[in-house]
């Protein structure tokens, strides 16, 4: 990796990761998951917020939060990924949010299903896209903007997408998107619009900037692209041992290990998970533990009998949908959905301590 | 700023940093105070956890969370920085966490005075030093070691040293030393020991690591150093207007903005703050809020009449012991307690839309 630009580190330091031994929780305590936050956090004030649904609707409405609580209620465990994780990892590297692989997490949302408040409103017959916008503004490709995505109107009536006010059993804090959020299952983050103000149906496709311009995957920078929307399968793995402050490096005693990480995919449930201790070279089933749901990440584990020596390990994933996790993935313009594998530095040495692994 | 380095980019994409907008707040909100962890969080089960206190007392002991839960509780409001915010502006920049001014946050952390606890254990008459230590391990300057930093007899007595165990109301998230740590109001972070599980009273100076080897402020590497304890006075503002998302350049149209943000000091109360809007060529008084408490930061406004143009917003402030923030502070080899004053750039644009400032 060359050096990275202060543009680049500005981003870092504001943009959290989760740090990879979080994924030892099923659910991820507030403040570990990653966020993603392209202008600035709002401070909103719930008394005075609505919800305005409009456009091609029957009956448009402003929605208060206790008009949004009183309506079905559903809690789902979800895994999010921002889709620029692994960005730092491509070479060249796109200049943006520079993740390496920690732009994941899995929240337990509350809300309620948007579907019930789009049927309420009346979709017209003529309706394409729904856009959703949050209170959260900037400047980004020379657009002044709210934050502003779409889903087709097939997308946004699937029954797991949630119009939510709840994390893991507390209100949304203001990082994830206070007083209220779209949720959407299996997708990458930047669908699941945080400060939610307004829902509008539209007749044609958006063509926002975060829509048109931002999150395509494009082989050039003259390609159109597609968009980026589900999750692709990734695995990832807690690094063993204890690290080395400055390089990360791990370094654990040799004797059995018991490796441990989760794998996602958005477009399926997780088929198998290999592990590497030899950077690659040969490949190993972990075992899976029970899923956790449709939309959550499953564990694994692999057991590993270390011996002294430097090894680098990798795992890597399939999901149901036949997708299988590559070890290189395609560059892209954006640096988008790099699922090329984890690969983690061990140092394993002979020890009579009774060295935690 | 020179090309930073994989390594520092690693640190970044784990620890956390305050979005500079989070100021707002006068209690940061979970998950939006800063993060610095040197080795790993670690996974630990409540009901097996004990706080071990021994070494030179008459009275060792074992506590649990609910020994400590029954003595007497206080809760404090404590601005919190890490010892190294800032460094990421120094040049030559001393390679660590890269931090540009984003290490800070304000908690309300709950627990009982460390003082009625190192009572009750009986300190001997030789004793010295009191070395806390965490469950967070790993590899730092060649040395294998966990977390340990200890505070003099006498700075370990004084009346608002906490060990807590919650932080805004709730048991303290794990990235914040669940289930116990130590909080050593006004001084910087290294000495609020997270993931605590011993406290040993010695007589002699402590000479772990991060006392003796980390956390000193050297002019050269030859240098031996003095300690780095207390905050240094330090001002921020909340950048005003919006953000261009890669750059972070701010926009906002023409007219009155009221600059708001908080200024703090270990070694006192904030006596005054300025502000400059000429990058620091002219200074005015800024008008304070309420103080908020001994130990957390102190809001200030300042009303500024934004006319078309590019500006450098900046900000300083002194403390009630005299102290002044320098418009440049002096290099060290660590890189810590850089107060150097934040420089926001700003474009200023004749508009006619309603936008928010």
């Amino acid at each position: 990796m060359t050096g990275f630009s202060p543009e680049e580190l500005q981003l870092a330091a504001r943009n959290s990761g989760m740090p990879l031994e979080a994924m030892r929780w099923d659910v991820t305590p507030v403040g570990l998951h990653y966020l993603l936050i392209h202008y600035d956090v709002p401070l909103v004030e719930p008394s005075g917020w609505r919800l305005s649904i409009g456009g091609a609707v029957s009956a448009p409405c402003e929605l208060s939060l206790d008009d949004l609580r009183g309506r079905a209620v559903e809690t789902r465990a979800v895994t999010m990924e921002c889709a620029g994780n692994g960005r730092a990892r491509l070479a060249p590297r796109p200049v943006s949010q520079p993740w390496l692989h920690e732009a994941v997490g899995t929240g337990e949302w509350t809300g309620t299903p948007l579907a019930g408040v789009l049927e309420d409103a009346g979709i017209s017959s003529g309706a394409v896209d729904v856009v959703f916008t949050g209170l959260d503004r900037g400047v980004e490709g020379g657009e002044e903007q709210h934050y502003a995505r779409a889903l087709s109107v097939t997308d946004a009536l699937r029954d797991e997408v949630l119009l939510a006010w709840g994390l893991n059993g507390m209100p949304l804090p203001p990082q994830h998107g206070f007083p209220l959020r779209l949720i959407v299952p299996g997708w990458y983050g930047m669908t699941s619009v945080k400060w939610l103000s307004r829902i509008d149906v539209i007749d044609r496709a958006f063509d926002g900037y975060q829509q048109r311009e931002a999150y395509r995957m494009r082989a050039t920078e003259d390609d159109p692209g597609v968009p980026v929307t589900r999750m692709a399968p990734r695995a990832l793995m807690v690094p063993p041992g204890i690290p080395e402050f400055m390089s990360r490096r791990r370094h654990l005693p040799a004797g059995p290990v018991e490796l441990f990480g989760r794998a996602w995919s958005g477009n399926g449930t997780i088929a198998d998970v290999e592990v590497s201790v030899d950077g690659g070279a040969s490949w190993a089933w972990a075992s899976l533990e029970p899923e956790a749901g449709p939309f959550a990440w499953r564990g694994w584990r692999f057991a590993w009998n270390a011996v002294p020596g430097e090894f680098e390990l990798c795992c890597r994933c399939s999901d149901s949908s036949g997708a299988r996790q590559p070890v290189e993935a395609a560059w892209n313009v954006g640096g988008y959905a790099n699922t090329s594998v984890q690969r983690v530095a061990v140092t394993v040495t002979v020890t009579e301590g009774p060295l935690t692994r």
